[in-house]
């Protein structure tokens, strides 16, 4: 031990790979998983023994926390592989920061920074040749921990299990996407978990995304639970709003997650001249907007779509088309991330990470 | 197979019980498990094979949906024996369709009702040995569903697993109970899931529960998320305040849980003559009561702990301690419930639902 840390994260490796039976040109986002996965328990009272073994099914009680009491947490983040056959990950201490303030909001015992990092590098060298090269594919990376004490009482497990599992990727979503604002549902509540990746807050819209489906949209932009009076983000991206030029999108709050794909937009906006104003946005200036034809685009930002642009939107019963342009911002920012991300650009702000082989 | 159902529900029944080794005056809540369990799974889009076995560990993979996303809805119910060794239910149906509108909200399918009833009955019937008789002690029972579809994409899941799970218990709460009313954090939004029994409800409260307890209070009673001027529920139980001699307690809505044991409540105080006002009840003016000394009581209501006493509450770092009482309603309640619970009262209302052997 040093530091606090085993010398080195015991590997189990896998006696045989599965990757000759994937077919990379055709993944489903978050269906295949590499070969390796990490595994670390917390039992009493600390974070221990952190292992990488095979990709298998793992065993609980029936009892167990995350079961009954939604006791979990997650974080999403991408790592790329560049022409030299280099690996990076794109800002990866905010999810690690952002997993431990999901934990924190959770009654879940942080984890620490070098477990984290020792492992996932361990784990992306091991499963190197699943990150395929080329614009467009990556590894989608999940850490997560879930509360595994067995017990139907409802109060904070004693025990965890904190796990990081990869899927390849190409890209999140096929097709296009039209949006709905929120009138009835909402996401979260002020003084909720909204901010945090906490497992409950996705199950949570998957019943009102059914109806929005079934009128033909894709998404769900939420909006303010206590009027619905503003724009906050879609399930798993912020939104940001083109008004002319100028870029509009909501602050983050205890309702809003801080996304590591929106701040980085907000950042590119500011070096490139792009107006940003980050402000809350009402449904009627947008409404507004596009019935007078200023509402130029709506995209998404978030690490699994990286930038996704959308088609239209709905609102009270009304169907709002967005124009197709030649210049669009989404276009722009995609591009600027990925070659960020990809190693193809200067990487100004320090936001690439390079997995050490 | 007749109406559906198979015509009997597979038993694996368990070599050996462990029953022997529990100390039943000595229980935990929810700590200790009987010897079997029900399972039935939902693939292809059924509920299918459901089957009662011994009462053990189940393996997932760590990509199943539970695990990310919080689909997960439960039920909690008890059994108790009476002095003649029947087992009673109480308002079983009741948890069954609250079961059913959880699933709904958590995009879940519906589960079958004869499934349930036969099921749980024949495995209380196995389990009969684990229900002790005597005022206070009874079997937990929790009814639960999980996502266990395998896949890193927030959508509902295409696979499920119900189960049942008995706990044997004698009291809920032990010690004093202090409450404190939110001021800043909180528990549900308007157009969300509180009125569900979502999991993803209950691990959101441990964080401000934690912080509650460092002042001295063991539970929250949570307020409307937009201005935390009006008193809702708390954690696992509806609450009611005893202002002179009018009951108070605030209506159901999609944020508040509409619990069979406040609803009972609310039923036995109207026909013993005891006025209850059913409507929002403000802090400010139960903090006033308490101030003129007019608060004479505050409960809560819930199948765990039957009808749990206050001792005092805190608002705003002001602490409040409630009168002892000669005659309280809490206790009138508890006695009245129970006596019907355990078959030692006429049934007025056929809320008693007897387990046939
Ligand atoms: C609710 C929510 N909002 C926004 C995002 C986008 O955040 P990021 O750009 O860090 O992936 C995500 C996904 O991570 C999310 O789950
Ligand atoms: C949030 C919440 N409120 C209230 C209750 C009380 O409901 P019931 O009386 O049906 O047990 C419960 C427990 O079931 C609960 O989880």
């Amino acid at each position: 031990m040093k530091n606090g840390l085993p010398d080195a994260i015991d590997v189990v490796e896998a006696k045989t790979s599965k990757i000759d039976a994937v077919d990379f040109e055709n993944l489903v986002f978050g269906n295949v998983f590499t070969d390796h996965m990490m595994i670390c328990d917390y039992v009493n009272g600390e974070w221990q023994n952190p292992v990488i073994k095979p990709y298998g099914p793992i065993e609980l009680e029936p009892s167990a926390k995350v079961f009954h009491y939604g006791q979990a947490i997650f974080e999403g983040m991408k790592a790329f592989k560049d022409d030299q056959d280099q690996v990076w990950l794109f800002r990866p201490e905010d999810n690690f920061n952002r997993f431990n303030k999901s934990s924190v909001r959770l009654a879940i015992p942080e984890f620490p920074k070098e477990f984290f990092f020792e492992g996932l590098e361990t784990l992306l060298n091991l499963d190197r040749d699943w990150i395929k090269k080329g614009f467009g594919n990556s590894l989608y990376i999940r850490p997560f921990v879930i509360a595994t004490e067995s017990g139907v009482s409802a109060s904070p497990s004693k025990s965890y299990k904190f796990m990081i599992i990869c899927s390849p990727a190409k890209a999140y979503y096929s097709g296009e996407v039209r949006v709905v604002f929120a009138e009835k549902f909402s996401r979260a509540a002020d003084g909720g978990v909204g901010y945090a990746k906490a497992a409950g807050n996705y199950g949570a819209q998957f019943y009102p995304t059914n109806l929005a489906k079934e009128e033909g949209y894709q998404q769900i932009v939420w909006t303010d639970a206590n009027t619905h009076e503003y724009l906050e983000e879609a399930g798993t991206m912020n939104i940001f709003f083109r008004v002319g030029d100028k870029l509009l999108t909501a602050p983050t709050s205890d309702r809003i997650l801080d996304g590591v794909t929106r701040k980085s937009v907000i950042t590119l906006a500011e070096e490139h001249g792009i107006p940003v104003e980050v402000r809350r946005v009402k449904v009627q200036e947008i409404v507004e907007a596009a019935e007078k034809g200023e509402l130029k685009e709506i995209f998404g930002a978030g690490t699994a779509a990286t930038i996704n642009p959308v088609k239209g939107f709905g609102h009270q019963g009304k169907k709002f088309e967005l124009p197709e342009l030649e210049d669009s911002y989404a276009t722009f920012f995609k591009k600027e991330l990925m070659n960020i991300q990809y190693n193809k650009s200067e990487d100004k702000y320090g936001w690439r990470y390079l997995v050490k082989n």
